[in-house]
């Protein structure tokens, strides 16, 4: 018997809130309190109809909530709530905030996790780029582009051209990573893409190869909108997986369920 | 305007049925046709109540629908009628067949593509292992068992304990790995664990060192079916990520909610 209500740490899948799990519905259904993230569409959050909504997400340009402040909403809420959930964007644990589990199993709270669609597996879906692809990517490295630091020593060492690499957040260093991947050997003509904004409404995915990344412009406004995106002015087709052979063929796979597929025969 | 019906790849999620996605249950409730694969659960099928259900799927043991025949199964089904879902355990493309994806798209057939929980994501979950953890692991990076070509050129040279390595379907070839990694640098002592059967309702996750994974024992009998499972006489608890630090702390993340995580301290 416990004394203190459950946190539920739900992952709500990507923007799309047909991509929800029945299990996130139900839970969003009974809880007095959700507290969410800045990448939780709004849609999901209209599953929680009962629930008090707290914002507690970290949003560029804006002052965010500090984690500490987190910890003790969620530590609070537990004790005056039976059914709290804890709402993130894809999957909780994903690049998630996996000290909020150790704030509160320090203090007793006990918590659940419900994994969701990961955006690492969501996200690539418009690109016609599959994660793995038989004798073309066996398996794929996942990193973030938070800081250098992180990504380097796990990208520098890859086989090159052995796998596909995601790299989250990864937009504003795509030169960087491009140039380190291609100076360690990966073919320049390596097929790339970026899903921009891939967790809003705005999402749309940009295609190219991986010596093209660089060519990609993205304005934006102060509030960190975007205002408009330029793509390069050659057309850019190529559609195929970031880590092929050149022998390989890459399975065309459409969201949108177009017969043909870009880039098939690149 | 298509003269063939849409073929909707879709994944099912891990094998708890809840993790179904609200898309994936409005594509089977209006599905004629439902090719599955041998990681669908049961449940996740009756959510079809309308459709035709075809198995398709390989398993261990038994004579497996040729992939030649799950094209043209597939293509067939698509011209007669409109609504097809091809569903298979996890993410369609995690380890997927992206080929039935090309074959469909070679024949004109338009296919749109709803990912799911992917096991990558799910199966750590009871373990207590974060894929990511600030500070322990930046990232992480999946490969499958399938052949030791495969897994060993994108093992070898990653960073020791810079990430999280998954190994899909690795249980058989634990020992191999686990020294792979260890002669690599990894540390001996790195936290491990094993998701036995872990799209099954016979689900268990065994929790061990790098070092210790060979002392899991699990018996089967002819038909592929697990009769016993002998666990290491000396209890092991340690349970952290990994790819830890040896200073780092582990997320205790719990899916039965237990107050306090095993392993905490270690």
């Amino acid at each position: 018997v416990i004394d203190v209500g459950l946190i539920s740490l739900v992952g709500s899948g990507p923007v799309e809130p047909e991509l929800v799990t029945l299990k996130a519905v139900r839970r969003l259904a009974n809880a007095n309190l959700v507290l969410y993230d800045a990448l939780v569409g709004k849609d999901v959050l209209k599953l929680a109809p009962q629930a008090r909504r707290l914002f507690v997400g970290k949003r560029a340009g804006r002052k965010s909530v500090d984690q500490e402040t987190i910890h003790r909403s969620m530590v609070r809420a537990a004790r005056r709530g039976p059914r709290v959930v804890r709402l993130k964007g894809g999957d909780p644990f994903v690049l998630g905030r996996g000290e909020e589990a150790l704030a509160l199993a320090k203090v007793g709270v006990p918590i659940e996790v419900i994994p969701g669609v990961s955006s690492v597996i969501a996200a690539p879906v418009p690109s016609d780029i599959p994660l793995t692809h038989r004798g073309l990517s066996s398996g794929f490295v996942v990193v973030a582009e938070h800081a250098e630091e992180s990504f380097r020593p796990v990208l520098e060492p890859l086989a090159p051209n052995s796998l596909t690499v995601v790299v989250l957040m990864g937009r504003a260093r795509r030169t960087t990573i491009a140039s380190l991947l291609v100076v360690r050997g990966w073919r320049a003509e390596t097929p790339a893409a970026i899903a921009v904004a891939a967790s809003t409404d705005e999402t749309f995915t940009w295609i190219a190869t991986l010596d093209g990344l660089n060519t990609l412009l993205i304005f934006y406004s102060d509030d960190g909108r975007r205002t408009s995106t330029r793509p390069p002015t050659s057309g850019l087709t190529a559609s195929r997986a970031l880590a092929p052979s050149p022998e390989g063929s890459p399975p065309g796979t459409r969201s949108d369920a177009r017969p043909s597929p870009r880039g098939w025969k690149s």
